[in-house]
C-alpha cells in the first residue's frame, strides 16, 4: 500500500492556487470517461473524524455531478436481505462511462460487524474474501477501481473530535459513537488494516491518505484518482493494440469432459403410457419439493443450456406445469439489451437473481461467456479462460445464501438435431424457431462439443453440478430433469 | 361490461375437443406478439374460491413461459413503501412484446383494505381513480388492457368451499378467510362491483366471467384473451396507415404562456460581490431544509429545463454543493435506452423516483415529451396532446405521496445563446458541451418557444408550479433558483 500525504501543513493559498488546475483536470477527465467503455469505481473509506463525508462533497463541488452517483450503504432493505449478499453492490455498479463514489464502500458493511471473537473473526475473513473476488472480477472485466483509506493518528483523531465539539456549528455531528471509536482506537486500526491486507490486489489496491490537514487530504484524493484514470487510459490504448483476434479456442483445455459428453448414449426407450405414468408421479413430488423449499425461503435457479433443438423449451414447460405461475420467472437469454452491454457480463444475471423462496429459469444462461462468446471470439482468450471461474464463484454466492442452483445440458446427435430442423420448417407454427444462426451454429459443431466439454468439467462443482440429459428422446429427457431436480432439491433441504 | 359463460356446464370431452385449437392459437399470439410494438397486460382478479389461481396456472401451461411473467402484489416491500403508491406497479409493467399476468392486479390492493366507514370509501374511491387513470394512460400508449373478474354466486361459493374442504388433497386451501368471506357476499360483491366500474374504460374494460363450472371459465378467459388480442392488432395496423406525420403543432394551445415567456426581462444586474454574500446565505439556508426535509422523510425532485446553454448545469452544480453527495442523485436525460424505449414513456422516469428523504434532480425531464417529441414528431399530435394531463397527473402522484417537486424554465435570448455557442466552440474543454444538433435546434428556435409557452400555461399546477427563470445573467438566475427552492420547500414543510 502506497502512502500519500505531507506531514508539513499546506497554506489556503497554496491550496487555492492549486485548485484550478486540479478542476480543469477533473472535467476533462469527465469528458474523456463518458466515451470510454470502462466504468470508474471511488470507494473512499476511513477511521472516524477523518473526513470522508467532507472529501465526498468537496469530489462533488469539483466534478460535473451529471457523470456520477455516489452510494453509501445502510441497513440493508428486505429486497437485500432476501438476497445474496453481493446482490446489493452488483445493483449500484455503474456502466462504462460512468463513475461511482462510494462513501465507506462494501467494506464499511464488514467493519460495521466488529467482529470479536475467533469465530466472528472467520466470518469477517470470509468476508472479505468475497469483496476481493467481486474487485478482482470487475477489474478484470475493465473497470477503474480505486481504494482510498483516510487515516488518522489516534492523537490527531481526539484533536479533531475535540474541535468539532467546541464550534456549536459542528458539534451535533460527534456521537458517542464517534468517543467509543477513539478508545478503540487500537483495536480497530488492526481491524481496518486486516481489510485493507485482505482487499488490495493489483486491479484494486488500497492507498493510505493521511487525513490530518484536511487541504493536503483533499488534494491527494484528487491526484490519485486523476494519476490511476490516466494509467488506466493509457494501459488500455496498449492493450486495444496488442489485441488480436486469435485462435477460436478450438482445442479443449480438458478433454474429460468432451469425452464423457462423446460417450453419452443418446437413444432411450420409453413409451408414452410409461412416460405419462412417471411424469405425473414426479410433477406431483416436484410440486411437493418446490412449494417445501419456498416454504423454507430456499430459491430455485435453474439453467438451460444445450443444442439448439434440444428441447430446453419443452423441458422448462414441463417443470413450470408444476410450479405455481406466482413464484417463478423464466428468463431467455439472447443479446444482452444495451445497459445490460454497458455492465459487467455478470450484471444481467445477477439482477434475475429472485428474492427469497421465489424461482428463476434462465434459458441459456451465463454460460454463453464459455460458449458463444469462446467460439464467435465475442470474448477474448483472456477473458473466456478466466470466466471458468468467475461462473463458478457466482454460483458459489448463490449456494451460500442458501439458493439451490440445478444446471442441466440437454444433448442430441447432429443428426437428430438436423430432423428436427427439417421439421420445425416444415410446420408452420414451428418456423419462427429456427433462422440463419441456427444453421451457422450448427456448421460449428465440432467446436461447440469441444466448448461444451470444457464448461462440464471445469464448471461442474460440488455446490452446483451439471446434469448431462441425452435428449434424442424427448419423453426420457423431460422425465430425466424432473427427477434430477427433485432428488437435488430434495437433497439441499435434507428431506 | 359483458357477460360472458354459459349456464350449460361443458363436459370433459367438449372440453378436451376444443384444447388443441385454443392452444395454438394461445401459441401463434404469442409469437406474433413477439414481433410487436406493444405490451399485454392480462388482470385476472375475482371472488374467493372462483379459482383465480387455477386459471393463472392453467395459462401457464398453454403459454409459452418464457414470452411472459406473472405477479402477485403482497405486502409492499420497504424499497415500495417509500415511494408513491404507484412506484410498485409501474416497476412490474412488461416491455414491448412481452406479456403480463396479474394475479388479483392492483385492484386487490385497493379490495384488500375493505373499506367500511365513509371516510375509507372515500380513500378507497381515490385509488379507483387512480387505478383509472393508470390504465387508461398505459392504454393510450398502446397497450392491450385485459381484465377478467370470475365470479360465483353466494351458493355456488358455498359449494365450492364445501367441496374443497371435504377432500383432504385441497382442504388446506380453505381458510377462516374464505368463510368470512362467504358471510360477507353480499357487502363484498357491492365493493367490487363498485371498484369494477369504476376502472371500467373502453381502452381497459373488465369482463366478468362466470366460474362455476371451471371448464367454461377456462375457455372464457382464453377466449377473451385471444379475440382482444385480434381486434387490437387489427385497430393498430388501421392506426399504423392511417398516421401522418401532420402539422409539427407550431400553433400555441394556449397563447397565455407564451406571453409569459416573451415578456420576461432577462438582463439582471448582480455583482459578483453581492452574489457571493447572498449566495452562501442562501445556500446555508438550503442545506438545512434539505436536511429538514429529509429528517421528515419528504423527498425532493428538482426538474431542469430550458434552452440549450442556458446553464441548467451550472446551476445544479451549486444545488449539490449544498447537499450532501450521498443523499442526491443527477439524471440528466438524453435518448431512451432500448429498455426504456420498449416501455410507456413515463416508466424512465419513475423508475428514478426517490426513496424517502431522497433527491433526484432531473436534467431535462418528462417534458421532453411536449418539447422535442412534439417539434420533431417523434410523438404524434394525439400523444403530446394528452401528455400534459399525464404530466401533471404524474407529478400529483409524486406530490399526494409527498414528495416536492421542483420545477425550473431557464430562459436566455437568442442573441445570448449565439454569443454561449461561440464561446463554447472557442474553449477547448467547453468544446465537447456543443454539436450539430445544438445549432439544429436553434433553428427551430421560434416553434420551441410556442411549445415552451404551451407547456408554462398547461402544466403549471398549484402542486407543481413551473418557475421561469431569467438566466442571462448566470447568477442571477443560480441565485433565484436556490432562493426559490427554499422558499417552496419550506412552505411545503409548513415552516
Amino acid at each position: 500500500m502506497s502512502k500519500s500525504g505531507d506531514d508539513r501543513r499546506l497554506s489556503k493559498k497554496a491550496y487555492e492556487a492549486r485548485l484550478p488546475d486540479v478542476r480543469a483536470a477533473l472535467v476533462r477527465m469527465q469528458v474523456e470517461l463518458k466515451s470510454s467503455k470502462f466504468p470508474v469505481i471511488l470507494v473512499i473509506g476511513g477511521v472516524e473524524a477523518s473526513g470522508k463525508g467532507e472529501v465526498i462533497n468537496i469530489l462533488n463541488g469539483w466534478l460535473d455531478p451529471r457523470g456520477f452517483e455516489t452510494f453509501a450503504f445502510h441497513e440493508p432493505t428486505d429486497e437485500e436481505r432476501e438476497r445474496p449478499a453481493m446482490w446489493r453492490y452488483w445493483r449500484t455498479l455503474p456502466p462504462d462511462g460512468r463513475m461511482a463514489i462510494y462513501a465507506g464502500g462494501w467494506h464499511a458493511d464488514a467493519l460495521h460487524e466488529d467482529p470479536r471473537s475467533a469465530r466472528e473473526l472467520g466470518q469477517f475473513d470470509a468476508m472479505l474474501r468475497r469483496f476481493a473476488w467481486f474487485e478482482g472480477q470487475l477489474a478484470a472485466g475493465g473497470a477503474l477501481i480505486i481504494k482510498v483509506w483516510l487515516n488518522l493518528s489516534k492523537s490527531a483523531q481526539r484533536g479533531r473530535l475535540r474541535e468539532l465539539e467546541s464550534d456549536t456549528r459542528t458539534a451535533w455531528r460527534v456521537t458517542p459513537d464517534d468517543w467509543k471509536s477513539q478508545r478503540d482506537y487500537d483495536r480497530l486500526a488492526r481491524l481496518s488494516e486486516r481489510m485493507r491486507s485482505a482487499t488490495h490486489q493489483p486491479g484494486a489496491p488500497w492507498y493510505v491518505v493521511d487525513s490530518e490537514d484536511p487541504r493536503s487530504r483533499n488534494l491527494a484524493v484528487a491526484d490519485i484518482l486523476l494519476s490511476r484514470f490516466r494509467i488506466h487510459m493509457r494501459a488500455r490504448s496498449r492493450l486495444a493494440s496488442a489485441r488480436r483476434r486469435r485462435g477460436r479456442g478450438i482445442v479443449p483445455l480438458r478433454p474429460a469432459g468432451l469425452r464423457r459428453l462423446l460417450s453419452l448414449p443418446l437413444d432411450n426407450k420409453l413409451s408414452q403410457a410409461s412416460y405419462e405414468k412417471k411424469r405425473d408421479k414426479w410433477l406431483g413430488r416436484l410440486n411437493r419439493v418446490v412449494r417445501a423449499a419456498s416454504q423454507e425461503r430456499r430459491s430455485v435457479v435453474w439453467v438451460f443450456e444445450g443444442w439448439d433443438a434440444s428441447g430446453k423449451g419443452g423441458a422448462i414447460r414441463r417443470l413450470t406445469d408444476a410450479i405455481d405461475a406466482r413464484d417463478f420467472r423464466v428468463i431467455p437469454v439472447s443479446k444482452p439489451t444495451d445497459e445490460e452491454k454497458a455492465h459487467h457480463y455478470l450484471w444481467r444475471f445477477w439482477r434475475h437473481v429472485p428474492r427469497a423462496g421465489m424461482v428463476t429459469i434462465y434459458d441459456r444462461s451465463w454460460y454463453g461467456r464459455v460458449l458463444v462468446e469462446r467460439l464467435e471470439g465475442f470474448a477474448t482468450e483472456a477473458e473466456w479462460r478466466r470466466a471458468y471461474r468467475e461462473l463458478n464463484e457466482f454460483e458459489r454466492e448463490l449456494v451460500e445464501h442458501g439458493v439451490i442452483v440445478l444446471k442441466f445440458w440437454l444433448h442430441i446427435g447432429k443428426d437428430e438435431q438436423l430432423r428436427r430442423f427439417r421439421d420445425r420448417e416444415a410446420t408452420s407454427y414451428k418456423r419462427h424457431k429456427i433462422d440463419a444462426e441456427d444453421w451457422r451454429n450448427r456448421r460449428k459443431w465440432q467446436s461447440y462439443e469441444i466448448a461444451v466439454g470444457d464448461m462440464l468439467s471445469l464448471t461442474s462443482s460440488r455446490h452446483a453440478p451439471w446434469h448431462l440429459v441425452a435428449a434424442n428422446n424427448k419423453r426420457h429427457a423431460r422425465l430425466e430433469i424432473i427427477k434430477s431436480s427433485c432428488r437435488q432439491i430434495e437433497a439441499a433441504l435434507g428431506v
